[in-house]
């Protein structure tokens, strides 16, 4: 793997310690932009809609034609007034006048009629309809339902009843099964409390937070981008007499809304003059509320623990052990599935935001020398919506692109994990045509990450994160290491001793403490973030000049510097090993998230043959349907249900969930029932011999005997078979009447 | 199922609302009991040499030995000083009383190593070394670790590392397979965060506590049984010189710990003067600690929440929409696994108490007037280790039973779940000759519950609660239908309309708020809650004599009262349906502790043939093991990398978790690795034709070839054959050197 070794390696001291890799530039970004970055990426949701190019052209031109005919619908109206006030008028100028006018009006509301309609399919109107729908299945169905709902229920937090459990456990399984043991990850498992201490390193305790705003009278608390975004769209679908310029404004905002510091998101709720959506009260500017779920570790009350954000903390913690457990060896994945807690200001959309949430994460920890993936090239030549960078800011849509072709993927591990993690979502149901790679912008990333790329699917709500696949660099096991004082990193033993040059920058405390007083520490640690070319440019120039001028980001000023204050010289040195901090390429995958998206892309309705009303369908493959099949003896008569038990009992051997359903009802009332759950093959008893067996989504039948049922339903429901394959091979039972 | 129906049923009313079953009596035991009950049965310890018998015989005559041993020394050692006292003594006579003195005290001496030898085997010196050793394995072998190491860890707070991940994995699957799959439960998935009024009702605020005591100076706090516990055994172990009178009476305080009150706690505490242990400080009174973390839900911290201290609630509130889902039918079981907390006043004994921890329950529904199940009959015959309350009492020990002969559990459903939980844990690898289920006694048991058994697992630290099953009666669904307003009941529809005959208890609220003021609330509720018998006497007194004396527990007192105060009476009335609240069968699974137990039972270590050090073994069972197997080319080769990579693949294809291994290291070190993992099957790669595999335990090896190894592991470990089997078909191989 790390063959290709670098002969002279840059290397920096710190307060005498060797260093072998450059530490961290001490704030390299704004604070602000870090907080925003350290929030998981899959937890935050961009639309489509704001981020591509603000304005519809045909909106714009839209409104400024609806200006135009205002401000001639008010020259006419002038005009009629003034006629009429004129006794020299005739009638039929002034009728003339009228007729006029109210052509004008009648222009007037097909434009706003054609503008409401943009509007509303920006907005979606049809696609509140369609959700409305889905939602309404999902919770008759028991997908999912409110959490604790005979006492009033809790905002963001949702129950999973039978066949949602049973999707969210075939999802889990197939995902250790796609990653955990193909890539022979090691799966941790770790608690939910988390103590203080851990949560510090992480920066979650300072950072992981949200702004919110207090109604000044009734202390209630909400989002502060929230209310802004909602005043926004609000005006943006509401108000038609919007100019095209209010407009453009209107949607600019909505678009930076994420990057919006705390001050600018004051200033935008006063300027608009927003108020406590209840109460209409004055709102108090925006402060940071904490995201954790706060509690108090054993019985004194002084330790203070969280309920973890993320399970990722879990596994760098556990580093050590895990590289000690791997053979001392890069480079490996850890894997963690588990609850997370986000304690959200005012929770909205359903499953996408909540209180709860099971993630599954993947820490992939690499040389970082060398980030090349020896199972690359099994992913290379796959083809999907990418979305670089250079896409989004130049406002073009996202393409479609061999990943081994895009180049604009950092490395070849995140690639890979960009592969397989298509791969994932696409076996699971996900359509490829609403799924996509969306690179991060610069400003999105947090500092030390190398390359950020997000799996975005597309559904009712616009286009939402689901997976984040970021290579973080270095940061996490950094962090802990500074924390704990326990050294997480990974060695590599040369073969033969090697000697190195190294450049070694030693501030000299003392002349330092004489000249900059308290800022000493941090002039002392930029000189020792200083890279070997920087370090080499101040020797020539301390050495020439005596002085020089340097630049300090954390004082935010320039301090000046002579050649008493540092001493800067190349060293060689002898090595037996390198060692290093991994760094680690983080996978993360919001399941509920997936789920949802899941639901809305398997969704559909069909007319019933009747007429009278439209059946829902849920077109899961068989891998995530929560139950297999269904069996139905076609009258209640003790004879089928012999035969269906006779069956049933086949089908528990063979390790298949499914269903009996023997109610009296007609047998097309319970297909319908049974494709409202997404079971993908229904057997009716009909005879004791044999049986029929249909197929979900195209309805069509065959006919197999009962000793042979358990056997092909394993077949189709493991993929083995398509249910081509076996329609081919047992002969079609046709039966009109039965399904409608 | 309901065919045996009770014509005439009693029915009470409750401020006019006729209600279908006799409301819970108020308060029909004292509330202390009640709280030790609500604690789930699973977490709490008892240990044999508690239960059983308080005092070995041996131990005690041992005792009695050494005090009258005692008292002869004491009576020599002063005729020896009266001899040297007195001039008169010859020397011959002064040195035979000496060696008289010696004589006695060797006599002493030997009893005390025979004492000291029982106290030991009773408080378990090798137990200790076993488990150290165990202990030790699990976690260098990252079976777990203590959570946030590198941080100085968190009592009672553990992480899984990739085995014991993998095995938790395995018996949740299993769980899921034996229990939800076969018997079509319905699975649901809660939230851990849980607000405070699911709680209240389940009386969890009031009531989860255990009993603290607090260092009076520094204020660090223990829980006051285990201070207790601790002083006793010390003394018992370690203090030979205790009268066997005082011996019994630690032990009998050992026995009734877990039954003491705050005061009986506080007032042995005070007797045998305990003080805190770090600081030998005073302590305080003992008081109750609740036991949930408490968090607070949204930004406003108003609402109050805690995390889960079990996932039944989660179900019980839910009960509504499962009887819907379920066709309005019973019985029915749903199911959850997930993670509860307990914040644990000071976590001992390693996984066996933490404060973080997977249950898997299980809520059966049935009608409470037919608790039969219709598949007992499959666990009928099954005979293990059951231990009612009458052996208890009697003191005699656990006995062979079979379960349908039993005759003392309360009911087939409770039954049938005793004989599947049998049948689970005994396929996970646990011995079942150190399982058994042990009845509650009957001041054990919530004054609801029907009946209760524990599956209890011997290892260690003792027999160990590790399942329980408990008949809960009605009491959960009732305590949520009165705390929310939400009707948590079943109903059955009648063939035809009943005529059905009940009393009517109508207390005259007007005449007894006069007589009883504030008191009338509760003479209201006695009232209602009287059975029908009771009733019907207070009406034959009432028209017999005018007054009547009336217990009321709620007051702790008897009041009078008149023909005036209430009226009751039988009435005729035509009922459609039957209205009632089902009865619960709930079976608990700490999974964290059975787990545990298994590593105790699989556990053992045999000389490697060199014989210089011993080999750490597990024997799980192929359904347990973490891996399944390992693959070695035999020594480091690029042909027979080859073929260890494509066996790898082909494993990997048939869903076989394996690793490779390719270090150096001899072969036998492989297997010794591989062994302490618990991997069942090593295949060794010393051709590119055939290969052989390797059995864990009786270490004989067969050649396969390398076409064929995959279909043959994954017979052995799904289960379809045993070694045996595969051993009779193919050649043994015989390698001495290979296993040392």
């Amino acid at each position: 793997m790390h063959r290709q070794l670098i002969l002279v390696q840059k290397v920096y001291t710190r307060v005498g310690l060797v260093l072998q890799t450059p530490p961290q530039k001490p704030f390299l970004k704004p604070i602000s932009l870090f907080s925003k970055s350290l929030i998981p990426s899959s937890f935050r949701i961009f639309t489509t809609n704001l981020r591509s190019p603000l304005m519809d052209p045909q909106e714009t031109s839209l409104r400024q034609a609806l200006a135009g005919k205002q401000a001639a619908i008010d020259a006419q109206a002038n005009a009629v007034r003034e006629l009429k006030a004129s006794k020299a008028a005739e009638k039929a100028a002034i009728d003339a006048a009228v007729e006029a006018l109210k052509g004008l009006k009648m222009e007037k509301s097909s434009i706003e009629e054609e503008l409401q309609s943009i509007v509303k399919s920006n907005g979606g109107d049809s696609k509140e309809t369609f959700r409305q729908n889905l939602i309404n299945t999902l919770e008759r169905k028991l997908f999912y339902v409110p959490s604790f709902k005979i006492y009033g229920g809790v905002a963001g937090l949702y129950d999973y009843g039978p066949p949602g459990c049973a999707v969210k456990q075939n999802v889990l399984t197939y995902w250790r099964q796609h990653f955990v043991m193909q890539e022979n990850m090691l799966e941790v498992d770790c608690p939910c409390v988390t103590p203080e201490v851990v949560l510090k390193a992480s920066g979650h305790v300072e950072k992981f937070t949200d702004l919110m705003v207090k109604d000044e009278k009734t202390g209630a608390c909400y989002r502060a981008d929230h209310l802004l975004k909602d005043f926004c769209k609000e005006k943006l679908e509401k108000d038609l007499s919007l100019s095209a310029e209010k407009a453009a404004e209107f949607k600019q905002v909505l678009a930076l809304l994420d990057d919006f510091s705390s001050e600018e998101l004051g200033a935008k709720i006063k300027e608009y003059g927003i108020t406590a959506p209840d109460t209409k009260n004055p709102l108090s500017d925006p402060y940071p509320f904490n995201l954790m779920f706060q509690t108090s570790i054993g019985p004194s009350g002084l330790s203070s623990g969280f309920m973890r954000p993320e399970t990722a903390q879990g596994i760098f913690v556990n580093f050590k052990d895990l590289y000690y457990y791997n053979g001392n060896k890069l480079p490996f994945a850890a894997a963690q599935i588990g609850q997370a807690f986000r304690n959200e200001i005012s929770p909205r959309q359903g499953l996408l935001r909540v209180r709860e949430f099971t993630l599954a994460e993947i820490e992939h920890f690499v040389d970082p020398q060398d980030k090349s993936h020896r199972k690359f090239r099994e992913v290379a030549d796959l083809e999907f919506f990418m979305f670089p960078r250079e896409l989004q800011v130049s406002g073009e849509s996202a393409k479609k692109m061999v990943i081994g072709d895009a180049g604009t993927v950092n490395n070849e591990t995140l690639g890979y994990f960009i592969g397989r993690v298509y791969l994932f979502l696409t076996s699971l149901g996900i359509d490829k045509e609403r799924l996509r790679f969306r690179q991060h912008l610069a400003n999105e990333m947090a500092h030390y990450a190398a390359d950020c790329w997000d799996a975005e699917i597309e559904c009712s709500y616009g286009w939402i994160e689901c997976v984040g696949i970021a290579d973080r660099s270095a940061y996490d096991l950094r962090a802990h290491t500074d924390k704990s004082g326990v050294s997480l990193v990974a060695h590599e033993k040369y073969a033969e001793p090697k000697e190195v040059e190294k450049v070694v920058i030693t501030p000299v405390k003392k002349e330092l403490g004489l000249a900059f007083k308290g800022n000493q520490k941090m002039v002392v640690e930029a000189l020792e973030a200083m890279d070997e070319k920087e370090a080499m440019d101040m020797k020539a120039n301390l050495e020439s000049k005596g002085e020089v001028e340097f630049n300090v980001c954390t004082l935010g000023k320039s301090v000046t510097l002579n050649d008493k204050m540092v001493t800067i010289k190349k060293e060689k040195k002898k090595e037996h090993q390198r060692v290093f901090t991994p760094s680690v390429i983080e996978p993360s995958f919001g399941i509920g998230r997936i789920i949802y998206c899941l639901y809305e892309h398997s969704f559909y309705t069909r007319p019933s043959k009747a007429g009278d009303e439209q059946q829902n369908v849920f077109r899961f493959p068989p891998l995530v349907a929560p139950i297999k099949c269904t069996v139905f003896p076609l009258v209640q008569n003790q004879q089928y249900e012999e035969v269906a038990e006779q069956i049933a009992k086949s089908l528990a051997g063979a390790g298949i969930s499914h269903k009996i359903d023997t109610t009296g009802t007609s047998i097309g009332k319970r297909y319908a029932r049974t494709d409202e759950l997404g079971v993908p093959f229904a057997i009716t008893v009909d005879s004791t011999s044999s049986v029929t067996i249909r197929e979900r989504d195209n309805k069509q039948q065959i006919r197999v005997n009962v000793d042979e049922v358990a056997s092909v339903i394993k077949e189709v429901t493991d993929g083995q078979s398509t249910w081509a394959d076996v329609q081919w091979r047992y002969p079609a039972h046709s039966s009109i009447s039965a399904d409608e």
